[in-house]
């Protein structure tokens, strides 16, 4: 008998219904050099440090000596000891290398980590987000609450007021879709928040390598307490480029717990240990081989330099889309901006006339909720001259 | 609010519980040179063709050019294509592309499939089994039947005789951990049986490879009708080796349906594309490229040497531990043999007095179920030497 949440949910997953949208348009316009500012994928090669690191792995699978089969399922120590060393440590975090898990790519665990759950966990999401937490709770058969972000909040949602108590609350800042962030004043007041109401919160960090501000948080760890509330996500597919690589790692400190109906409480970190084990075999060696390779001082200088090739794509972005009379926010500590669209017309809309005027592919704002409605997101990942070129095709069509 | 259901699991994922034991004698006894005939790994390094894939697959992401960002959720069609021909097709068997999901090794998928299950399913499972069928579906809820394999019944399940209706059977043949396989006449019996009352079939086919025997099915769609009730997991981790590089995949047949409550026929191929575009993101660029590789002429030239290395071992621990007194089973289609312990101990026990007298690790039978009492699996999976070597322990311990 079948799962029936399933056939509760939306129709496709946003990017899979734009592939086919594109696909349509492409093959009634076969000539036509269509331009993507709308998947957040990368286009930059591999850093070099990465490239060897990924050489030196196979050639340790080809031998009998350096050969190795399955890893452990939560990764490799030499992986989680730089994590743990580098991503934490400098910013005054101190984790265990046992509170890291690794995995095949932030999306995986941002999608399984509600089977620790309850089925009737009330899940609090931002509106408009990123559609996996919504999507992977639903299938669940779980209730959602959706956290509207609009302008007038400055894109940060505002404490739930119901008398109902939420259980979880999905946050990701640097934010997608918007590119908006939160000052460590509004993350402080949403850890309280947690801890007071006995709320977990999911904190996705995928975006923090992009933050150029002094002051924003990078983890939701600088915030104090927040090791007893909060899971964190980071991912490697936009830091170092791994969106074909796959690898990423959840953070589940050894404080943070959640309740049984008796009130007993339980911790999280044996729980996923206990998932991951049953359900995933551990990440490819290869893949963590090129993890390990980006805290090497060649290697952090090299995804550095990529990283600022994107947000000089960004400031661009910005930049011509202002003067163009758009109205435009986040892409400052983001790879992402959230474009208004023009008055009267719908994402979607704005979406059709961006591919079939411009040949350019963007994000509708409403794919990604409600209050996304009236906006498209729009990608700094592309290559420069790509990027240039729609910025210039959307000036010539005047969709303004 | 957590999932209870994961405080009602067995304690730990057997293969850490081994690995907890094996650290702590190693701890207690340093110099001993330990000899692992447990967990069902690898040790023979990557085939050359694949190594060569690997090389070039890590270069096509360092240019430009032939950059890959994410590919798709369901796997590259370069991948799919390959599957459908040899492994298939060279079977009389005609599958599309799109009814092959590629995957980051078989674990995931068989851990993660019951999801499309309503949670009041009642799953049926042989016993003894690998444990991942049994504690995925206890941690959605649902209900176990267990179906005993014995001697009795030359290891293959009877069919179920209850009035309550099984929705699911997870079977894998050759058998993990029997080593035993199923006639196409049994394989028949159970296609009939899940067609009759309204069942699927999970097939795990993960060592279909090893089967030196004709006329024992390797895939279920040998099976006239399979194709409307069963699905199929793949893994390239025995095939190839993979077990550090992590693909696999899974079919699932347009055909294959599953009722709603209301009786409507649901097709479970969208329904399983919807669950991976949501929670995964495409299996690793290289491996699926290392994937490729065994398809080819070399490529599977190489590998069946591997395969006929790994299967010398499982014949020289027939012969000699048959010649020493022990009862086995498994072994010849199959890269495990299933060994009755001795007289009066348990496999717990056996695995305690190999561990300490020989230090040779087996895996205690019942920790793959009641059934499994009185057994240990030992692996083919060693190199020659130290599988020599520990038969020969086993033999001066006099442990039978």
């Amino acid at each position: 008998m079948i799962n029936e949440n399933f056939l509760k949910l939306p129709g496709a997953y946003l990017f899979a219904e734009i592939a086919q949208r594109v696909r349509a348009f492409k093959e009634m316009n076969p000539d036509a050099d269509v331009i993507s500012l709308g998947i957040g994928d990368v286009t930059q090669p591999l850093a070099p440090a990465v490239l060897e690191a990924l050489h030196r792995a196979a050639d340790d699978l080809a031998s009998g000596n350096t050969f190795r089969g399955y890893g452990p399922e939560r990764g490799y120590d030499f992986l989680k000891k730089a994590i743990v060393e580098h991503d934490f440590r400098t910013r005054g975090i101190n984790l265990s290398e046992d509170e890291i898990f690794i995995n095949d790519g932030a999306k995986s665990d941002t999608g399984n980590f509600q089977e620790l759950l309850a089925d009737d966990c009330l899940v609090a999401v931002t509106d408009p987000v990123y559609p996996v937490y919504v999507d992977s709770n639903l299938m669940a058969g779980r209730r959602i609450m959706t956290l509207p972000c609009r302008v007038e909040n400055d894109f940060v949602p505002e404490l739930p007021q119901t008398c109902e108590r939420v259980n979880v609350i999905y946050l990701c800042y640097p934010n997608n879709p918007t590119g908006t962030t939160m000052s460590r004043k509004d993350l402080q007041q949403w850890v309280h928040y947690a801890l007071e109401h006995d709320a977990l919160i999911f904190y996705d960090a995928a975006y923090e390598a992009y933050i150029q501000t002094d002051d924003i948080p990078h983890s939701i760890y600088e915030i104090e307490d927040a090791d007893r509330c909060a899971v964190e996500f980071h991912s490697f597919s936009k830091t170092a480029g791994f969106t074909g690589v796959r690898c990423g790692y959840t953070v589940v400190p050894h404080k943070v717990t959640a309740a049984t109906r008796q009130g007993e409480r339980i911790a999280l970190n044996p729980l996923w240990n206990r998932r991951q084990s049953t359900k995933f075999n551990g990440a490819s060696y290869l893949s963590q081989r090129a993890a390990e390779a980006i805290y090497t001082p060649e290697g952090n200088q090299q995804i550095s330099t990529t990283i600022n090739y994107y947000m000089d794509n960004a400031r661009r972005m910005r930049e011509t889309l202002t003067g163009m009379g758009f109205t435009v926010y986040g892409g400052i500590d983001a790879p992402y901006l959230w474009v208004r669209v023009p008055e009267g017309m719908t994402s979607w809309g704005f979406f059709d006339e961006m591919l079939h005027k411009a040949h350019v592919v963007c994000t509708p704002g409403s794919g990604f909720g409600l209050a996304g409605e009236g906006y498209v997101r729009l990608t700094a990942f592309g290559q420069h001259e790509a990027t240039q070129e729609a910025l210039e095709r959307i000036k010539r069509c005047n969709i303004l």
